[in-house]
């Protein structure tokens, strides 16, 4: 008997019900065989005392264990642990001993084949982070998801939607994703050009591992963005790296790549450069859209912050002028309402659809079917319309704040530009000041800032670091200009 | 004025607020330029009369597009098209007219790298369909799902769970799952040796990409489970298939190849031997693990069924007496929740653990995390399991009612042993009738059931089909049944 009241533990700080704690430990300790079929349990009153709960909690703790064949009860006896137990119990492997643990590496031999991967991190003491540019998720429409969710509780369709479905993702979703990119941005797709994917990232996983051979050739800017290089070397491509200036990327440097070698995929960021921010120039536009045509290589236009832009007219999309089919168009919903709620696109001609939905199946079957339908009802209704307005305001914001407070505390260490849109700016220390340096002084005073070192693929400039502003507000930037002023102030 | 009036189409039976549809319907036509700034909008009155709707609508609709800022409203003279309307109107790319429509094929070339895909595909004229083992969706725990989420919307922790996360997956719920795979099978894994996936396809497509390289020799039982088979082709590696017999897959046929070859991963089904039903006999689990040391394979495990067995005590997986980490377990919650909401666990050892995490964050970054905090939840609650012991026993009485159906009323013309556990019976019919021959009669009655063809992996023979019983009801069961006796009478 001593057995259970010893072994128990209730915590009552615990979101778990303490019934069901009590109800699971014991379910626990049958399963185990440290209670035998046929034993007797403490009456409630003495199992309550020694626990230090009230009675009712245990009376409601052996109903349960009651209702799911647990224990026979016998009137005037008391409980027991039931003679047949409601699961079959498994069967060791003949004369095998379970492995306590699993071991700590593989009998077999592999390569690793991932070695480095950039990523932003957070130090882990700070309080404050300027990350690379990330959305704030305390204004999530959390709240818009869950009525959705609960809606789904009530209608009958909802089964269909929890059974295996379109790899292709909703249809409801992609009717409403051609409409919201219609009307927002210009891309005149339908529902059959359009592939749900899970954000940006496995847009352009796929991407990759479809167009991509051992050897091939992909163009992207240096500054840009590792997450999606270190795809295309994944895929086997060599990277041919080019320059971005003040209108985007180097054309001229495009072109000399593909005078030597057979370019497969052309990886751009027109609207906002990332880690630059800068924007194409509609001239460059023109003149990409040529180059393609007459090299015949893919544009994979990643657009994942379009619907973030406080300055002047943004310039429409590459795909809503391309008239050959050399755009494979990406964005994503990752930013707008959270990053954790994994839900982008990729626009492109049917036949490379097909593909790529067909390795989507081989990888992951398909998307969240219920997610897809809540975001498909958000931009129906309009949610993701207003919510957008809503937050784009608050970023607006914030950016002007950030960057009058850099302007005012740290005009001589730093030089930046105010970007159109997005969610960071993308600044240069003046020269003799290292960021990593800064970033080390910084996470002392528990400030995360980055150090420098991603945004040049492989190379040693580190005199440059985005700053993310979105994900926090009027005072937090306020304390994490201080620190980083405090920071550069050290290092000088 | 009239344009509003021809052009917005209000449809009172959509799931949007009529009102809604009225603002939404104003604001394309702003977007379009059709409404230009400075427009007057009709008066709500009149607006009213003309869509046949009420004018407080009307008015709620002008209301909602002030707060929006798409209208200026003038005491005493209307409500106009705003002078500084609310977005910045995007700027075509110099000299080009935006394209209609998306190309149809691709400028560039690339070969179709998946070029056959294995499917069960649903006859969509059918009203009924005896599927290839998939649970009831009707019996999902949807409304704990929803509770979840709803309780997301009140916790200070949801906005941490909505940011980027560990690709690894929840530590919540790795931590669960240890307890549970430990509680229910014996594994005995730590959180670290956990990877969380989008199901077994996740997994099993991790795995292959790490693990094989071209020309690699993977081992699978035929007739066996074709959407791992094909992971594992794309990946580059030849598969050798042996013999499934009564006791599961044939190990001599597995020594043999592993003599000739070398073997990079053997792929077995031990519990339910997808589609055979059979479960791998205890004898044979141990010299399994004995040839998986002796040729230095990984034993891929994929253990989708554990949770649903009916019979005789299931045996615990090879995983919980791996000795030498030569296991890689994988299993899901696709069949305890629904097969749409997407939880999958690999557990290995951590060195595999890393490569296949750091390979998921190229792919899809991370899984979704309060998905997968939901399901922490429900597991520590105790609601997992106690939906576990409901739907077993439902699925357990669907399995006895089919079973009994086609003894009684085809009898002569099949033949089957009851599964032990699992979704589906594996049923062989009599020489002579040949399935894609009934699934044709059974599709003119509308019942979808298999026409044989894909259990096989390359082989032509197709008198077995999988029937499952567990998303029907009895009476489902009993008209499906009386259908295919009326399509195998037609074919003998």
């Amino acid at each position: 008997m001593k057995v259970i009241e010893g072994l128990l533990k209730i915590d009552k700080a615990l979101p778990v019900a303490v019934y069901l704690q009590v109800t699971n430990g014991i379910i626990a300790y049958i399963r185990q065989g440290t209670l035998k079929p046929g034993t007797a349990l403490p009456p409630s009153r003495v199992l309550a005392k020694s626990l230090n709960i009230h009675r009712k909690t245990v009376v409601a703790a052996y109903d349960e264990l009651y209702a799911q064949s647990w224990v026979d009860v016998y009137p005037r006896k008391g409980v027991f642990v039931a003679r047949n137990l409601p699961e079959v119990s498994p069967r060791y492997i003949a004369n095998m001993v379970p492995r306590v643990g699993i071991a700590t590496e593989t009998l077999y031999q592999f390569t690793d084949k991932i070695t480095t991967q950039h990523m932003f991190k957070r130090n882990p003491e700070s309080n404050l982070v300027f990350n690379d540019g990330f959305p704030d998720t305390r204004l999530a429409p959390i709240e818009l998801m869950a009525r959705e969710y609960r809606r789904f509780g009530g209608y009958h369709f909802t089964p269909r939607y929890l059974m295996y479905g379109p790899e292709q993702g909703s249809e409801n979703l992609r009717t409403e994703l051609a409409r919201f990119l219609f009307e927002t941005r210009g891309v005149q797709a339908s529902a059959a050009d359009i592939l749900v994917t899970k954000g940006v990232q496995m847009a352009i996983y796929l991407i990759a591992q479809i167009l991509l051979s051992k050897g091939d050739t992909v163009i992207a800017g240096d500054p840009g963005y590792p997450a999606a290089n270190e795809v295309f070397e994944q895929a086997g491509a060599e990277l041919a790296l080019v320059p971005v200036d003040e209108m985007g990327i180097d054309l001229d440097a495009v072109e000399d790549i593909c005078k030597k070698k057979k370019v497969k995929i052309l990886y751009v960021i027109p609207h906002h450069h990332r880690p630059t921010t800068v924007t194409l120039s509609s001239e460059r536009r023109m003149q990409l859209l040529e180059l393609s045509m007459k090299y015949k290589f893919a544009i994979v236009e990643d657009d994942y912050d379009y619907d973030f832009h406080y300055a002047s007219s943004p310039i429409l999309p590459l795909c809503s002028a391309d008239y050959y089919g050399s755009v494979i168009y990406v964005g994503s919903f990752c930013k707008t309402i959270a990053p954790g709620i994994r839900i982008g696109f990729v626009v492109a001609p049917q036949n490379l659809i097909i593909q790529l939905a067909k390795l989507r199946r081989m990888i992951d079957r398909q998307g969240e079917q219920l997610l897809e339908e809540a975001m498909a009802s958000l931009l129906n209704n309009g949610d993701i319309g207003r919510h957008l307005k809503k937050v784009n305001k608050i970023y607006h914001e914030r950016r002007d704040i950030l960057c009058g407070l850099l302007r005012e505390k740290l005009g001589e260490q730093i030089s930046f530009k105010i970007p159109d849109g997005g969610f960071a700016i993308w600044l240069k220390y003046r020269d003799g000041i290292k960021a990593a340096n800064v970033a080390k002084k910084a996470a002392e005073m528990h400030l995360t800032v980055s150090n420098g070192v991603d945004y040049f693929y492989k190379s040693a400039n580190q005199s440059f670091i985005r700053i993310g502003y979105a994900s926090l507000n009027a005072k937090e930037l306020g304390q994490g200009v201080d620190i980083l002023k405090k920071a550069v102030d050290k290092v000088v």
